[in-house]
This record gives C-alpha cells, structure tokens and sequence, in this order.
C-alpha cells in the first residue's frame, strides 16, 4: 500500500514537467477538458465537477490544478515549473472570459473558491478558501454591484479568516476573540445581527491582526492570494490530520491532491438564495428519497457551523418550487449517470440553482444492502456490482444489538472496539460473582445482565465471560485475551480503556472523576469503543428481506466455502444461522475451562508430568537389570520395586482421571457435530500450554509467603507449597514459544488419545442416531513432519479402535495447522502425512513478525500511527511477508498433493482484505467467528467478482 | 539426514534381490573379491578384512554378508531370497576349502566368528559370537585335535554363553549364575582355575538353560547356528543401543549392517598364543610409538573383561620378539596404506599372527593435531587432508584448563556440560556473595576461587557469573541463559543438573545423599558434566608448536572470517589470542548489568515511558489549544500546565541519567575498541525487554504482600508497591516476543541516540590517540525495512553531529541482524538500509520452530532422542527450516547489494556443520565466543578443502 518512496520529501515524481503535460484543466461554458474518469489526476471532485458540466448540469465554472503539480510541488521544494504557470495563466483567463468578470476588478469583480480534493475523499481532512479575490478596493466593487455592503464586507471578513487561518497558520481563535468582543460591544449574540459598518470594522481588524502576526500586510493583489492559497492545500496534504487519516484508511501518501478553483456563487445573497446539502437516498436506512438540508440566505459553511438550524429538504418544495423541482431532476440524473447514491451540495444565486460537489454517498451497512439490492431491481446496476457496494466489515451492524439510534448519551471514555455489539449490565470485577449475578434464584428469578469489567482477561475468566453480556478491560488490544475470547462468543467487548481505572480488590472502577462500584449499571458498545454510565437502550437486530437477497447472490459467487470458529454447540447454532458451511476450528481446550471441569483437568495436568517421569525411569532401570548381577543387581531390583510402588497410585488416579474427562468431552462433541449436522468439523487437539489451567504461580507465592509468615495452618502451607512447586515446574518464560500444540501430544500421548477417542465415539454416536458427521482431527503446532507421522499413527490407532469397537464407519480425517514459520518452509513433506492444512494466521503472524499478541499492544499502535506498520498484522494479514509463508506452503504443498484441503482459522479469516487474499492463493475455505460469517460470505463474493485491485483502500472501491 | 523412508519396517530397499547382485563377498588365500573401497556395501569391518587380505597381511580367511542383505532381511520381515542362500552357500565352502576344515566336522571342526560391521564404526553398539561350529560332537573333535579339553570346552561354553544371551534373549546374568555358582563350590576365583570337567559340565548347565528357557534345545546343526547368529546380528541394527548411538552421531537407520564371518584364531592355545590390541602411534598424545596392550593365552574378550591384566604391547619385544617384529612391519604397512594411525586387533596362534581387524584410530585432540602435522611431514598426507583428520570441535580441548589426567575421581553427578573447562571452588549461592568472597581484602589477599551454584541463573546474577570460576545450575539446558552467558564469559559450566537439589536460602546443594555447604569445595567440568565434591586437581591448556603450524594451513585455506562475540575489554583480547579478526556481536546490555550501573539503568528504564507518556499527551493538548475557544480553551490551558509541571521533574531527571550512563558506554566501547585495535567491531544496539534489568515481579509481590501483612513500615511499602506497579507495566507474556530490539529504539529514540554516541565518541577518541577502529552499529530484531530506516536516520544524525563536534572522521557502517522470519522474507527491501547484515539465528530459530531457548529444555530432548528432530537447532544449524531463511535473505539482500557484507552471530557461528553451512551460502565472516575461535577457523578451512559432503555424520568424515 505504502510504496517505498512514500516519505514526505518526495511523493511519486521528481521529474520536472514535459512541456507538453496537461497540468490545469478548465470547466466551464466554452471548454470543459477532463472528466469523470480522471481522479487520479483531477481528484474526486474535480473529476465530478467535470463530469457535471459535460453533462449539461448547472455548474459554477473553473479550473482544476492536477495532483501531477502536487507532486510537483514537493519534488522542487515548494517551487513549481514555468510550464504549469503559463497553463495556468491560461486557465484563469478562460474563466475570467467564460464570467465575464476579472479577478480583482474594483467594479466587478471575480471571486473564487479554492478547494482541494485527492483521488479518495477525505472529508474534512485538507482546507478551502472562499471569496478569494476581495482586497480593499474589489469589496466596495462588489458592495456597489450587489447593493449589499453587508454581504461584500461579511464576504470579506470571511475570506481574511480563512486565508489568515488557512494560508498564514494564524490561530482561528483570534478571530473568533475579535468578532466576539465586537459582538459583546455591540450587545448582540447572532453573527447576523453586526451591520455592514461592524464587518467592515472587524475587516480591518482581521488586517491588522494578519500584519501583525505575519509581520508583512495581507496581501492585495488576487493573484499572490491564488498562488498562496494553492500552496496552501497542496500543504495541507502533509498535514497530521490528513496524514492520520491515510494511514487509518490505508491510502498512498504518494497519490498527492488536485486543487479545484472555482468561480464564486453566493447563497447569501438574500432569501432568493440558499444553500445546502444532501443525499439522493436515505443513508440511514436506504429508502429512495430526496433526502437532506438547506438555509436560506447562507453561505455553505453556515450549515456547518450549527448556528442556524438548517432546514429539512423537502420544505424546499413549498419555499421555492421551481428550484426543488429542478434539484430533484439534476440529482436524479446524478444518481443515474454515477449510478450510485450522490452527496451532493448545491448553492442557489438569487433563484438560480448551481451544484458544487457530488460524491459518492456514505451509507449504514443496513442503507447500503438497501439501495444495493433496489438499484439492480432499478436495472441501474448488475448484482455484481450490488455485491461491491457493500463492506462487507460493516455487516455486523446488521446482526448485533446496538444501542437505540434515538437515545442520547455521553461517553465516559472511549477504548477499542474489540468485539462488537452494545451491551448494558451492572458491573462485576470476579468472574465468579458474574456466574453467581446472572444465576437465576427462587427470589431473583431475572437477574439482571452483567459486564464484566477487569484490569485484563486470562483463561481462568472463561466462565465469567461466558456470564457476563459484555467485557470491559483497561488494558490489552484488537486482539488480547479478551478480545479474541469475546469475539468468539459473540460477546460485546472493549479492550485498552486507557482512561479506566480498575481496582478489582477494592470493587472500583474510576473513570476519570467518575467512581463506579460493582453492580452499578454500564454500558458498551464493542463497535465504537464507547463507555456510558448508566443503561442506554438497545435495539435487536432485525434481518431485512434484502439482506436476504443480498447474500443469496454472494452465495452464488463465491468460490471460498466460509466456516465459523466455534467451541461450543451454541456457537455452532448461531454461526449456522450466519450461514457458517461447517467448523474450522474447534479449541477443546476452552471446554476445560468450565467451572466443573476444571478441577479434573487440573489433576490431569498435575499428574501427567508425574507418571511419565516415573515411568521413564522404570524403563530405563528395567533395561539396566536385563544386563545386571551381583551388588548392582540388588540395588536395581530395590529402586525398581521403589518405583513400582511410587507409580501405582498416581498411575492409577492419572487413568481415573482420563476417565473422567472422556465423557466430558465426547459430550461436548456430540453436542457440536449434532448442531453442525451434515458439515465438517475442525477439532484441533490439545493447544495451549498446560500451566494456563494451573493457579497463577505469582498468586501462589504470595498465598504461600503470606501462610509461611502466618504460621498458623501448616497444613494448608504444605498443599499450597506442593502446590507452587508442581506449578513453578510447568511455568515457562515465554509459553507461546514454550511446551504447548503437539509438542504436548508427543509428551503425553494418552491425552490426544482420550482426544481422538472422544470424538470418534461422538461421531459414531450421532451417526448411530441417523446423522451425518465428518470430523475432521487437526494437530496443531506441528513443524516438523515427524510430530506430525506421530501423532497421526496415535489418532489413527485409536479411530480404528472405535471403529471396531462401534462398528460405525466414521468417515474422518487428520490434518495440521500450518502456525509455525517451519512448518510453511516444510509444506511439501509435512503434506505428505496430511489430508488437510488450516493455516493458524496468529500464531503464524506472531512467530513471522516475533510480536507476541499479549504484549504487542505496547508498541504496536505506535508502529501503525508512525507509518512503520501499514496496519495490525493481527488484524488484516500481512501478505508482504506472512503472505509470502502461506503462499509458498500452498505450492509446495499442492506440488506433491494437488487435492489438499486449505483452510485458514487465524482471526484473519474474517478480515475481508485477507480473505480476498485466501481466494488468490485458493484456498478452499476461511473460518471466523459466527459474527463474521455473512462478512467472509461477502468478502469471498466480492474476491470472485472483483479480483485484486489491492491497490484500492478497503472501503472506497466500488465507489467513484 | 534421517531420510523418510528410515522405519523400524523397512530400511532403504523393499527390492528383492536380483539374481545378478553380489550379496556375499569372500576374503582368504584363494579369492578375495572385497576392496577398501566397499564400506557401503560391506561395512567399516568387511572392508578392512578385504583390503588387508588383498595386502597380503595375515588374516584369518572368511566372508561378508553385505548391508543390502541386512535391508533386505528387514524388508522381507526376517527372510532371506534364494539368490543369498546360493551365495552363502559357496562362500562357506570356499572358506571351508580355504582352511581344509568343515564347520561341525566331529574330527576336525572349523570354526567362525559371526561379527556385524556397519559403514561408520559403532563400537560396542552391536552383538558378536565367538567359536560357533561347536556343538556336542565338534566340541569332542576339538578337544583331540588340540589336545586340550580344558580349552575345548572352555570355547564350548563360552559359545553357548554368547549364542544364549545375543541370539536366545537369555539374560547374561543366568549365564554368570552358574558360573558362579561352580566357582564357588569349587571354591575357587578365577575362570582359569576351573578345570575341563569344570567347562565340561558348566556347558551342560549351558544347554539345560538353554533348553529351560526357550523351550527347544540348544541348536546342534551349526549351519542352524550360524543362520541364527546372523539373523541376530541384524536384528541388532536396530537395538536400543544402536538406535541411540546412530541418533546421538547422526547415522542413518538405512545404512544396515554387513555381518563378517570369520574364521576362529585363537590365542588361548598356550603360552606361544595371545591377543592384543593397539594403535599405531599413541592416541593420548599422538607420540610416534606402537601403542597397546595384549595378553597371553588369553582370547581378545578377557582383555577387555579385565579379570587379568594386560600387559603393555612392548614387553612383546622381549616376550615374544619375531611376533613383535613382524606386528610392527604390518601395522606400519597399515598405517602407510591407510594413511592415518591404525586401531587393531590381533591373535597369535601357537606362533603365528593374525590381524583381526584395522580401522582408523580415535585419538585425542592433541594427539590428532600432533599427528596430522607429524604426516604431513612424513609426507603420508596433504595439508588439507590434515586439515580434515582433526574435529574442530575437539580443539577447545587444548585451550582450556582440565583435570588433571592422572587424578582419579568419582562424580556425584553428571549435568551437561554446558561451557567447557574445569573448575573448581568453594561453593556460592549467591551472586553478591561470589564477589564478595573472591575480593582480595587486607586479611585474605589471595581469596579461593567459587563455583556459583543456582536453581537456574537470570541476568541479575551476571555480575556473580563474572566474579565466579565456573556456574552450575539444577536446571535449564544448553541454551539457557546460565550456558549462554558462561560460553561467553569462557567460564566453565555445567547445566541442567537434575539430581542436584538446591536450597539457595538456606545455603544448601545436595545431591543424592551428599549435603554440600556454602565454603565447601566442588569441582566440575564444563566438558563432561561431571561434578565432583572436593578439590580435583586441573593442569593448564599448552598451546604446542604443532597447533601453531596447523592453525596457519588453516587460516591461509579458509574463506570465511572469524570473529568474536565479545561485550568487554577482556574477553575481546582473549578473543585476538585465539584469532579472531574483530568482533561480531557486542552486546551494549551485558554492560548494563554491572552491579554500579544497574541502578542507574533502571531509573533510566523506569523514566523513560513516563518522560514519553507526558510528553505524548502534551503534544495532543497543544495541538488541540491551537483551535479551541472559550471554556474548552480554559480547561485545556489548565490541563497543559499541569502536564508541563509533572513533566519538568522527571524530564530533568531522565536528561541526568541519560547523562550518566553515557560515559560507561563510552568508556566500555572504547576499551573494546583499542582491544581490536584496526579489526572491524559489531555494537547492537539495546535489545532485550526492560524488565530483564528490574527487579522480579514475582519477588516484589511476595515482599509486598508481606509487607502490607506486617503493616509496620508504610513508607517502604509505598515505595515497594510503586516500583511493582512500574514493573507490573513492564513486564509481558512473551518478553522473547515483545517489546525489545529495535522496538524499544523506536519508542525511545533517545536510548539509541545515546548509545550511537557513546560509539562515535569512543572511536573517535581511539583514532584521535593514533588507534583504527571501525565500529559498525547494529539495529536488533528488524521486521520491517521502516523500522531500520528509522533507526538508521537517528544513527546517522548522531554519528554526523560527533564527527562534527569531534572533527575526528570516524568510518562507520550501519546494519541490522535478521533474526525475524519476515527479515529474512524481506531482505532486499531490508538491504535497501542496511550496509550489513549479520543473522542472529538464536532468534531466527527460535521464531522459525517456534521453540523458546528457555523452555524447550522440556521437550527438545525428547525430540533428539526419539528422532523428531535429528538434533537440537539451538546446537547446530537447521539447514531444512532455518536454513532456507539465511539462504532466500542473501540471495535476496545480494539481488540488490551484491555488495553487502554478510555474518554470523548467533551460537551456530561456533559449530563446525553450520559454519560449513555459511561458507557454501558465501558469507563473510562467522562470529563465536572466544573459545570457539579456533574451532570456526578449522571448520572454515574444512569446509573449502572438502564442500559439502553433508550426508556424512559429523565426526566421522575424513576417516576410512
């Protein structure tokens, strides 16, 4: 996105001008030289204005200056060639012939806008001017030509702020100090109550302020004010609010900006004139009509500004008929030549209707899929191109409650909106008091909702998410613990609330001087990042008709199959509904976490390292025996008989254990295939390091400090000490590089066995029933064929078994997860062992960039907001380099086995840009959490329809 | 190297035999149709057998049965085709001819020995039978032929013994019951003192054993027998042991093994018999002398049961003179033929020799560098076939202090030996406590040395590293940070050491049933692993004339540079002693450790996020003043002051520290610098996560808990629980993956200012006193080529203003380690900043597996062992996976810097196989820690005489 040559020296081209390039391009009455398909060196609006005016729409005329002279401007320094100067020239007289009127004229003169405009809008980002062209002498000119003093030094004082603020840096603020005391002189509050005699005074009060901040006087001649203000937005595009916005929206620092100058019309000029703004739909809810505001007797930034209310659109109709009757047919025609939704902002002059800009209009997601599929029953567009104008990140607006668009609120901070969705609730700081709040009593039968609200997340808060309606975290990001957790189960969640404050132990959270205790209410949304104080109402997702429609044509398009991340049957169900055509990824892990269960599979966790210890041992000693006689044979028989006694009970728990969890999990299995019926499903064995069931080992060496320094419960010391010894053996420095994934497996294979087992009797079970099951056993964390040959020959072994044993032919296969750099570089060999890959982009992301997702949050927003980073590798897949791993695993791997199933199950698989990415590489699936399966569905869609234009920025193709 | 198809089931071939294919190969009088040359196909042994028969030497005349019908014997699942039988067939007649015996002849028996001989010697690792032929009748014959029953049935027995433990499975020990049990009731001690009824009848007790055990009786035919000796001699390829020893040396399971069937010398038949065996020239110091040991009237296992003592081989002279002088001949014949010192065994039968077998001999590193140089003088060999006879990473064996060779010791334990050397001391627990122990004082000027014995080291302890002698740690592997910082150190040490239990607050090591103290004194040995309670004697490396010479063949053929990983004055010199051609990795970090500077650092460390959190904000607030108005300008004000009031203090402060801390880097630099004096010196920039330099935060939590329960100090507990809640800040998940290396540049640019300073300064000051340096600055842990030029920009500004402020023009170059998988990826964009490159592949291991270096000790052994892996990447380089990574960044960095100097500096730059891996990449240098300098300039030079032949294990190329 960013080409190498992005810096701020020196956008796309050095070179100097070739005489012959067109550099100004004018429109107007006589001669209108670019159009609609130029923006990318007219920018949007000047390629609109153009258009417009080959279309023989009412437009004030002009000239636009290329983005090429940007660029131009800042190859020499700020200098520009004599080749554009004389074009320029040129156009400027051209204008002046096609008004008949002079820049600068003391009887009448020209005024002009001065407006920037890139190839993307960037609404609000870069500056305009108006009224340039007034100096002392051409106001009274146009006070005498008007016959309005008021409106010529009104326009005047206008012109002298913006230039004063835009061209020569001077702080708004003075103005506004000025025209405030002048107001509180005069008695009055409205701008409109000062008379010509006060706006000529602050007029020369701006002047004086101008020449003594700048030390030089405001200058005179229209010309100087031209070149200035041109300069002026070609510097704007370099400004931090400019740059900032690129970077979030992914545009090129090198593409540059036009500067559009433009012949002055005035809709102050009394109450046959007017300006406003509008849309040709509705883009909040997409219905088809003229929809939007205007002021009469006002300049365009008098809407804006909010002093006067602006009215709504279609009172025009009884105010001035012919002119909304003549509005309505030229954005009618808008909409038709641009075949989309039009924003447009118009002024009339004095009865006489000019349009100024027309843009692609912003829309909801839920307007969006509207006009979509109502434009392609118009015949204005194919359903192709309905299927484009939708991002699809926008999707789950239209699936998750949100907050009443009606009600009012103030935030009381805002943090990062890690999973989306409102949610309202009291506020708990334990997990354990969220499961006891939400737990329905004889005399609380509805218990109220609850967010759950800590400083971060860990693996031992699963049951208190899993309770909660929404997660609040002070600290992690996009993709922490809780982040990840919520989004999987489709909880609202906002992460990294900086300005949060969370005691837990003291049951406080302090916003700045808000104090909130547990079980006051709150609310989030997990979209915007918003905190509110209090319960702001919520609407449900209702599913439009169209959206229906909508999908079926994504459906019919894409080539990638989309599956959901689902742990639990529930999740299964939801996703189902979201059109999820099976699991990509299934954690058992997350199972274990509930409440009941935990403990067993700590005591697994306990006692698996122990039993292998002693066995290994055993093993060793029994082969020395074989060979041994005399004195050492004695010893070895004493240590082996030792050993045999030390190992029978932890042997004997350790089996009652795994026979403990059997049940669990194949339940929880079954549970799972029955909602996925007929679908696939992904279970990845055992992942995560065991030490994450453990009790945190610093907690443990607190409780054990503090029971050592007590001395008054010795027994509770000795466990607790047993405890933390147990729990210091398993911890690790770095667990994501650690002991974990099938390096597990390989330690311990009687656990992927009790996996495997599981969920082949799940499977035989619910085939038993009648149902139709495909489990598919992914390995995860393999790099290096051999782990992956091992545990194969263990799922194998035990799938067999259970085939035997049932006597139901579970049809199943065993693959990996591609997660380790390794694993890429082996693709070819570790196929060969497998019948399908699921590339775990996070896991990949992490190892290929060396970020860990825990604690990347503390430099990773740095990288993103300087430029270092184009965005989140966490969030939208980084093709330059995890790209290139995933792509060379897919050849090697397809080179020695063509019909491999690919997949991906990172949280990438609902980021549209990388799903277009999946669908280059062919991959035949991506998988997401239930929320973001219509997202992948549509992101698949326009992948197929639209192939690589990745140089477009997410959320501006599809528009003009 | 572990080729696939390498099962338990099927080694290389699943073919059967051709009709065509030579299977069976004779040596003796009449035929011999084996060479040398055939080690593939008939073992190191087979092809000894061969070559020496064709040489005319005296060898008792037999066969080989080749390796492929050892891969076919497994491939058939124990069967043999017929195209072997015929062959076997005629080669036990042709032998039968050859000696004018037949085997189980009642009258006149031949008997054999049935020995395996795989292509790389595995000595021990596999089963020999002795005297087979023997069988009731044959036994009888033998006896008359001989005139000597004693003897007779003495190999009779013996034969039963070794057929019933290596072909039956009967445990050894059975065999020895009854031995010593008719010992006893003869009330004797020795073998020899049992007479002919005595082994007449224990061979008896033979046979019901036999019968008792495996429910048939003991096989008569000894054509039965030799079958079944051979089967067992295969099957013995794949033994525990055997599978071990190929896994530990890098051998693959498809070699298979020949079998030798040889005619029985023997050299029990009277005082004019005997057996010996012996080297050409001396092993342990590489003397030109015939070296060994034989016995008379003895056979060649009792010299190495050592019942009986042998006898040094010149007392031969006088014992036996014509025997002596004709073993001489033929040894020296040997030597000259193969061209390297011989290993051999002998027998003299009743006055006439016999040579057993030859191979090359195994030799210490001093007596493999003695006698390499020696041959070239003798014009046996070439400099660089010298050059290949000695293993590189042998030599820190002459660079090192050791035990005393002639001092006997029983270990306590064994650990690993993690950084070679002995040492030995006065046992310390704690890092303060080694300084202050070996600080001389006015009482004791001359303190005793210590050993610093931890659970496992961190980096607090670095300055105890430095003051002890040697480390050994409870835990941790070859690649913790204890092993790690003492292999730079040059300290010995010993990891990992998992039977030591130790209590370091209560001062005590114990291992098993020893209870050491504090002040007791401990020897260990960094090669070995040993430990030893007490003082071991240690003698003083000898660097001899001939070391000298070899190193200079070495270093005129080498093609790669080697030099050193060195953070401090002393290791560098002892760094240039060794060779070393200037530094590669200087870690500016280790320096921060020391004890004076640590608080200074951390202050630092603590400052530095608050200094850039206020400053953030201020800029945020003064960019928003600049528009606001009105109250929101008021409250904006206030918040502004209030943000310059709390940044002034710690904005002084942290511009004091930086001050500070500069001079101890200039200072450290400069030393470094007039150390290499007109060498090139790599300095990194700061690379490891903050908190490594704080206190622990478990331990902060502890003393706070503890201190909150006491209540009685609310001061230090204010100040304790401030320090944790900045600690707790700092500290992460995944430190490996965190934020360090060049990410902390970014976020503190002034860091990386001041270190660029320290350098510049530093070198300017060297060549200002008439000194070279050529320092080149080293950005860590580069993922994206944005974060190098940000870094670069900084380092060039800096090294601008010193030269400037210096008018010192100091050349410097600035580059970065690729030691992130997406470096590698994106090396040419990379490149575009860097002027060199130097792999960090510690970090690029870590990060391509997946596998933290602090915690795979959990499960990398595992993997070596079971053959998941073929050995540990953290040792040698992984050419599959990691390699591919160097290899894809300098072809790519080359593509558009072919200029662009390339290194080395991660622990693989001191290993022998990946140093040959960075010459065939075409790398610049390699870097190591000072003791391996000589050794990575011997395996450079290896790796230009003889490229490449990878597929031989290490350790045994260079041999016959």
């Amino acid at each position: 996105m960013h080409p190498e040559s992005s810096t701020k020296n020196g956008p796309r081209s050095g070179r100097s001008a070739d005489a012959s390039e067109k550099l100004v391009y004018s429109f107007g009455l006589h001669r209108t030289e670019g159009s609609g398909e130029m923006r990318d060196l007219l920018g949007g609006k000047g390629a609109g204005l153009a258009e417009m005016t080959r279309a023989g729409i009412p437009v004030p005329p002009g000239f636009t200056i290329t983005t090429q002279v940007c660029n131009m401007f800042y190859a020499l320094g700020g200098q520009l060639p004599d080749a554009y100067r004389d074009q320029h020239r040129e156009a400027l007289e051209r204008l002046e012939q096609d008004q008949g009127r002079q820049l600068g004229d003391p009887v009448d003169p020209l005024l002009v806008s001065v407006r920037s405009g890139a190839k993307y809008s960037m609404p609000g980002m870069m500056d305009t001017i108006l009224n340039l062209g007034l100096n002392d002498a051409s106001v009274e000119g146009l006070a005498r030509k008007t016959g309005n003093p008021r409106f010529a030094y009104d326009s005047y004082r206008r012109f002298l702020q913006m230039f004063g603020s835009v061209v020569l840096s001077i702080p708004k603020r003075l103005f506004e100090e000025r025209m405030d005391a002048l107001k509180s002189g005069r008695g009055v509050q409205l701008d409109l109550e000062l008379s010509a005699e006060d706006m000529h005074k602050l007029a020369e009060q701006f002047k004086a302020l101008i020449e003594q901040r700048t030390n030089e006087p405001f200058p005179q001649d229209p010309h100087a004010q031209l070149d200035r203000a041109r300069d002026a937005v070609f510097r704007s595009w370099f400004n931090d609010r400019a740059v900032f916005y690129r970077r979030q929206h992914g545009i090129a620092d090198d593409l540059g900006t036009a500067v559009n100058v433009q012949a002055m019309v005035f809709g102050n000029l009394g109450e046959d004139s007017a300006t406003g703004v509008g849309f040709t739909r509705n883009p909040a809810t997409g219905e088809r009509q003229l929809y939007g505001e205007y002021l009469r007797n006002a300049q365009g930034e008098d809407i804006v500004a909010g002093i006067r209310t602006p009215r709504p659109i279609r009172e025009m109709e009884r105010d001035m008929p012919q002119v909304h009757a003549e509005l309505r047919d030229i954005t009618q025609r808008l909409e038709r030549h641009y075949r989309d939704v039009q924003d447009f902002e118009f002024t009339v002059q004095e009865g006489r209707l000019f349009m100024l800009q027309t843009r692609t209009g912003k829309r909801t997601a839920q307007a969006a899929v509207k006009i979509a599929v109502e434009m392609v029953g118009e015949k204005l567009i194919a359903q192709e191109e309905a299927l484009l104008r939708v991002d699809p990140g926008s999707l789950h607006q239209l699936l998750l409650p949100r907050f009443d668009p009606e009600a009012k609120f103030d935030p009381l901070t805002r943090g990062l909106g890690a999973s989306p969705g409102a949610a309202v609730g009291r506020i708990v700081f334990d997990p354990d008091d969220a499961v006891t709040l939400v737990t329905p009593t004889r005399e609380n039968p509805h218990p109220d909702s609850v967010i759950l609200v800590r400083g971060e997340t860990s693996p031992d808060d699963i049951h208190g998410m899993a309770a909660a309606s929404g997660i609040l975290t002070a600290r992690g990001g996009m993709t922490s613990h809780a982040a990840v957790v919520a989004r999987g189960m489709g909880k609202s969640c906002v992460t990294g609330c900086s300005e949060a404050e969370v005691d837990e132990e003291a049951g406080i959270l302090r916003i700045g001087k808000t104090v909130l205790e547990r079980g006051d209410f709150i609310s989030i949304d997990g979209s915007s990042g918003d905190v509110i104080e209090g319960e702001v109402p919520t609407v449900a997702p209702e599913i439009a008709d169209e959206f229906r429609v909508f999908m079926e044509w994504a459906d019919a398009r894409r080539q990638l199959r989309v599956r959901t991340n689902a742990d639990a049957p529930e999740e299964a169900t939801t996703a189902r509904r979201f059109g999820a055509e099976g699991i990509g990824l299934c954690r058992t892990e997350h199972m274990f976490f509930q409440k009941d269960r935990l403990p067993v599979v700590q005591e697994m966790i306990l006692l698996a390292p122990q039993v292998k210890r002693i066995q290994t041992q055993l093993a060793q000693r029994e082969r020395e025996l074989e060979n041994a006689a005399g004195e050492a044979r004695t010893a070895l028989e004493e240590e082996i008989a030792r050993l045999r006694e030390a190992l029978a009970r932890p042997r004997a728990r350790y089996d009652e254990v795994l026979a403990q969890i059997l049940p669990f999990q194949r339940d929880d299995f079954y549970g799972i295939f029955r909602a996925m019926d007929g679908l696939p499903v992904t279970i990845r064995t055992l992942d995560p390091p065991l030490h994450e069931f453990l009790p945190k080992k610093n907690e443990l060496e607190v409780e054990v400090a503090l029971l050592r320094e007590r001395g008054s419960d010795p027994d509770r010391l000795a466990e607790r000490e047993a405890l933390l010894a147990r729990v210091t053996e398993l911890s690790e420095q770095n667990p994501m590089l650690g002991h974990r994934g099938c390096r597990l497996g390989v330690a311990y294979p009687e656990i992927t066995a009790l996996q495997v087992r599981a969920i082949m009797e799940a499977a035989a079970r619910l085939i038993g029933e009648g149902g139709q099951v495909f489990p598919e056993i992914m390995i995860p964390l393999v790099g290096t064929p051999q782990e992956l040959a091992h545990q194969r020959r263990i799922a194998e072994r035990v799938a067999k078994e259970v085939i035997e044993e049932t006597g139901v032919d579970v049809p199943h296969a065993i693959g990996t997860m591609i997660e380790v750099p390794r694993a890429a570089l082996l693709a070819d060999r570790i196929a060969e062992q497998a019948d399908f890959f699921s590339f775990g982009t996070n896991d990949l992301t992490q190892m290929t960039f060396g970020y860990s997702r825990d604690d990347s949050g503390r430099f990773l927003p740095d990288y993103v907001a300087s430029g270092i980073l184009p965005q989140d590798p966490f969030v939208v897949l980084d093709r330059e380099g995890v790209g290139q791993l995933v792509r060379v695993a897919v050849e090697r791997a397809r080179a020695v086995k063509p019909q491999l199933k690919t997949g991906i199950c990172g949280v990438h698989g609902g980021n549209p840009s990388s799903i277009e990415f999946c669908h280059q590489l062919g991959l035949d699936y991506v998988s997401c959490v239930p929320f973001e399966v219509p997202i992948a569905r549509l992101a698949a869609a326009q992948a197929t329809v639209q192939p690589g234009d990745s140089s477009a920025p997410a959320g501006h193709r599809g528009q003009i």
